[in-house]
């Protein structure tokens, strides 16, 4: 067992070898018709048939995820749905309802406080952005909670999805990145209770995440999108090869200058680049647009740098190295 | 840890709760409104807007619905799928796609060579139903393999849900039951390899067994349904409710003769009543349906009894004894 946020990804030995597997494992299954009436391969499907849904599912594990330590229960039923929730935000679509999937350890079903809080921080999230529980299935657990959580949405428009960059778009995003990022470094490294000089900024960023759900009419005019869950470095070149572009990061508009005084230059972009477990959105788009700022460009090429030329380092929480480079 | 089949409900002391749990829960979170384009509660939810999907979860966790000794890590992809699928089934829906959210050991990632065959395996029932995967998530599992489905179909004709028996139909049942119990309840009893004796039916039966969608033509003028995957008499119990009718069975016509001969009389009434893990339909009708069998009739009324009068007694595997009554 371990406790990064993003285990699956940084876990040592374990990250190019997982990417493989699942490249492999779609190999195995029957792949959507290129002329069909889905579109796969983006943050949700995009189903056209009869009319249009995009449809996602998001799993969270304790030990993996979360502890539960790090936050209240009902913090974590929030950020479960948030989390969910943020892949329709990157396909400009509108919450249509969910379906959730709990496997439970024992001891949780004799007392369900704990539990019950979570639900409630579901509820919570669900009420925030009138989105029905629509089914879902209840099992036991081997060990540790794992909640998988389905989300169903509606398009605004045509798909908007990780294909569709243009060179000389600028590259904006919703919102500061790393704060989350810095709360999950901060209570790994604690024993007990998150330390208390843990700025408040960072521990709300990571327990009160929230779907940028409020901006999906800004994004009418936007081209691609993803949601940089996974850490922004990561879904930049997912975003960068899904449309054959280069991306160029502006490192100064990219950084933030009170998270910089929080926690060093370098750590904080670090943070920024590899925190993961923000729920903002990376577009590309011609205009800049409503509720977003400017964090580089897109050019012709391929891969991920810096707008000075630069090659990207950066050391993610599990200590693997990124080095992305066009 | 426990090893039941379905831990989750025939655990001591917590069946009952995690019930009202999830009724709890729900009361915790924005309802579906009565009038709106979907309609809940059933094996799937459908959506009727903008056209219509049928969408349903499933998930097996080891440890809890299985151990690797049980079977090959291609019977257990292959009946994961088959599982989820069967909701669809039950809702008289043609698959349209589905999405894969797997929580992994490291252990697994580090020789993929298990995980791998799973795969294959969900692969395999996905080119049997011409079901291509339409998205997923992976991450971690801090102990055990947990994989959670996302089925989404295309219903054939209106809704085919719990609520729809009518007083003075046959109650039809698409295929004998209580032969995978019988090998979940001798895999547990063995302390290693299952025991060669168990008959090969049986193993078969638990290993690939096959959602009905082969009969979603029949289905046509049935107008309730449900898959029987909890055990028949607690889906039978949920179709009653759901459908404000008294359900009768047929004992003479339910049990399979070749399973009593296996088990004895006794053993096979509680494999078939309370076993769970068969895919099969028990559907409402009026006349007789290609692919189903007789096993009963709808009355005016409530609850599940024998045909005879008689007051049904099952104990599951378990230890938990069923008691239902009108």
């Amino acid at each position: 067992m371990n406790a990064t946020p993003s285990a699956d990804r940084t876990e040592a030995g374990a990250g190019a070898g997982e990417f493989q597997a699942i490249e492999r494992w779609l190999g195995m299954m029957p792949a959507p018709l290129a002329s069909g009436p889905y579109r796969a391969g983006d943050d949700a499907v995009w189903l056209k048939s009869p009319g249009a849904l995009t449809i996602s599912v998001d799993t969270i594990a304790e030990g993996v995820h979360f502890q539960r330590r790090w936050c209240s229960p009902q913090d974590l039923g929030w950020r479960s749905l948030q989390a969910a929730l943020s892949d329709l935000a990157a396909c400009r679509a509108q919450p249509v309802g969910f379906l959730l999937a709990v496997s439970v350890p024992a001891n949780d079903f004799q007392d369900c406080s704990w539990l019950d809080g979570v639900i409630a921080g579901i509820g919570e999230a669900a009420r925030h952005w009138d989105c029905p529980v629509l089914g879902g299935d209840t099992t036991s657990s081997p060990a540790g909670l794992v909640l998988s959580l389905t989300v169903i949405g509606q398009p605004l428009g045509a798909p908007l999805c990780r294909a569709g960059a243009q060179p000389g778009q600028l590259l904006q995003l919703s919102g500061r990145c790393g704060w989350a990022a810095l709360a999950v470094e901060s209570l790994l490294s604690a024993e007990a209770e998150p330390p208390e000089q843990l700025a408040a900024r960072a521990l709300q960023a990571w327990r009160r995440p929230c779907a940028r759900l409020d901006l999906l009419n800004s994004l009418q005019t936007a081209t691609a999108a993803i949601d940089i869950s996974d850490g922004l470095l990561a879904d930049a070149e997912h975003l960068s090869k899904a449309s054959s572009c280069a991306l160029l990061l502006d490192r100064q508009a990219l950084l933030d200058p009170e998270l910089i005084a929080v926690a060093g230059e370098s750590r904080a972009a670090n943070l920024t680049l590899t925190g993961g477990e923000d729920y903002e959105l990376l577009i590309c788009t011609s205009e800049p647009l409503e509720g977003f700022f400017t964090v580089g460009e897109v050019q012709e090429g391929k891969g991920v740098r810096w707008l000075s030329g630069e090659r990207i380092e950066a050391q993610g929480i599990g200590g693997w190295v990124h080095g992305v480079s066009g």
